[in-house]
């Protein structure tokens, strides 16, 4: 797919999946379009789990409501960063969530293409101790933990897309609002 | 380009661009790509301003150090987002930084897909009041700051790529680390 039409396809899909499972090339290929996204100083903070194990999967929805896009999806990927971060060089930048957020939408790109769909999970996992929950799944140490969580499956079907402001209205040529 | 390719092709251009003004249709097509991008909430936290006016790009080179990237650059490409971010509905939470990400991430495909480079510029940003600087030259409210800068151009040459760790080493399957 070309990548503007993947740009265009995307979007955040909150129905039901199919009940077909995503095969292994395919979550190795789309996680690895994550790991090629840039870092702040090339320093590759996030990493992933991929969770396909029924066990573990069964353990991630536990952590959730019934909302058709946990209760049905075959698999998830679970973007993990440094509980405490630690500043990048000069400066004491961090740059933990610019670099796991460039991470995620390549993989939502790749998993357009691919043909399936997911919806970005973050601000709820914060909430309740999901994040906890998910990390104790997955065998996550105390230094880590999951920033962000995207199901995985074919989409059972095509949802209305939420709007967007038109260009003109977020952006400009050379003055900001003119 | 598939998008596959545009994500393994791009990387961090620090060189010199061509003398080759970038369309306008270019950055717009560019810029309607950030556009498309998540953000927790639908918010669309981040605005756009495309600096291709030669004396605003005059002022922006101005901010910074004699790098080949920033001297020969024939356009920028200014992410705007608000200074101090309110928080979104429950949990306060804040998402400008992770929206930002992901639009710069569809941006940096788009610059890549259409024959472009660019390097994301970010932390040099929020030093020496650079940010400010260039917020002035493009006439940026108190309320809103430049949090990430991207020059866009025809690379004048291929660098060598940042080497990245193998997919072993940051990505598995259901268990951290195993």
């Amino acid at each position: 797919m070309d990548v503007f039409e993947a740009i265009k396809e995307r979007y955040s899909y909150r129905g039901s999946f199919k009940n077909i499972t995503v095969p292994v090339d395919h979550l190795e290929k789309i996680v690895q379009a994550g790991l090629d996204a840039p870092s702040g100083g090339n320093r590759q903070t996030t990493q992933f789990v991929i969770i396909n194990d029924p066990g573990v999967i069964a353990e991630v929805k536990s952590a959730f409501g019934d909302h058709p896009y946990i209760t049905t999806a075959p698999a998830f990927i679970a973007a993990i960063v440094d509980s405490e971060p630690k500043p990048y060089r000069e400066g004491g930048f961090i740059f933990v969530l610019e670099d796991c957020s460039a991470a995620i939408e390549n993989i939502l790109l790749s998993i357009t293409d691919l043909g399936y769909a997911s919806v970005w999970l973050d601000g709820v996992l914060r909430m309740d101790g999901r994040a906890a929950k998910i990390g104790e799944a997955i065998g996550l140490p105390a230094s880590k933990k999951v920033q962000i969580l995207l199901p995985v499956g074919v989409p059972q079907e095509t949802l209305p897309r939420r709007e967007k402001l038109p260009f003109k209205e977020r952006a400009w040529f050379n003055r900001y609002g003119q």
